[in-house]
């Protein structure tokens, strides 16, 4: 190698992280480097503090930093309908809506046999539990619109069944702003399906 | 924020960072917060160790881990040929090509005058110092090809003259397995005078 030892390894490091390439884990490095020792510092302490107080929800399986975490707890929310997501960044993109007051259940992944990943995989005994806790009156289901995602709605649409909750599905359709032109096929037959009434 | 505290505050600290914008950073986020300790420990050692250890060469200013560093140390690198570059990157890029044998002079920059960068900015008078110490007799500017490393060029080659050594610049021309059809009418401009017997 070119670089000197301890450089090489934090590159290699750096390269290890989700979305970052050779060059930028150099370019990463180069700027590590180069910045004032505080700046490493509030980076690292970032870090270690993030790692030590965020948990996951006991309840929802949400990031938090309290347990349950503050969705569970307030009791402005609306505790009869459940919001099932994929991933704790799920529920911040439902949150930014402001449409949502109801509470969330994260599930930690979606079905995917061709990967391995079985209902015991993800958080859907919490999910069973929880609607079988009998509060439940709605379970909106949103996976994402992929197949895995589609998949793991229709799961979950069949082992709630026998509670007699009411299960619905997000809706698809073209996304606001978008173009129809450009719209797949399937997201397009998808929206000419889900049409309403105007 | 939607976000545990600890949480955005890593998110932020890490959209600091170059390249990386708040969707990265994000995902980031989530991917550290669930890798195991290990890695964790891994990145961040990595970092501290880079940190102490990489010192930039007292005498051709990139980055070694000994001082001066390893290039020029070397008895087999021909010293009577300096390649200037911008960058310590440079040094690694030129260093692949296995064709170069002489020493290296890392600027730390090009002369930016709408940026404020000076020749008092950059390591112009380090240059100036080794080139008057008599060693050597061919200096090749490899700056980049944008309107400041070819500005620091000619500053490279006018304040170079007196001591009469030879100030060769690295050529600008097609880029190799490029096509001619897309290339812009600078670089055409440049490859074709360039141009060379066959």
């Amino acid at each position: 190698m070119f670089y000197p030892e301890a450089m090489t390894r934090l590159i290699e490091e750096l390269a290890r992280l989700p979305g970052i390439g050779p060059k930028s884990a150099q370019r990463l490095a180069f700027f590590l480097l180069d910045s004032p020792a505080e700046r490493i510092d509030a980076l690292v302490g970032a870090l270690r503090d993030a790692r030590e107080r965020i948990r996951y929800c006991s309840v929802c399986w949400s990031l938090t930093d309290t347990d349950p975490c503050r969705i569970c707890q307030n009791p402005a929310r609306d505790r009869s309908t459940l919001c099932v997501v994929e991933h704790p960044r799920d529920v911040i993109a439902m949150e930014r809506t402001r449409e949502y007051r109801g509470l969330y259940h994260v599930l930690h992944g979606a079905l995917d046999p061709m990967e391995g990943v079985g209902p015991d995989d993800i958080r859907l005994k919490e999910l069973v539990r929880r609607v079988g806790g009998g509060d439940v009156r709605e379970v909106i289901v949103c996976t994402n619109p992929t197949t895995e995602g589609e998949a793991t709605a229709v799961y979950i649409a069949r082992v709630l069944r026998p509670f007699g909750v009411r299960v619905t599905r997000i809706a698809r359709g073209l996304p606001v702003g978008g173009d129809i032109e450009y719209a797949d096929e399937v997201t397009l037959a998808k929206a000419l399906e889900g049409r309403r009434e105007m």
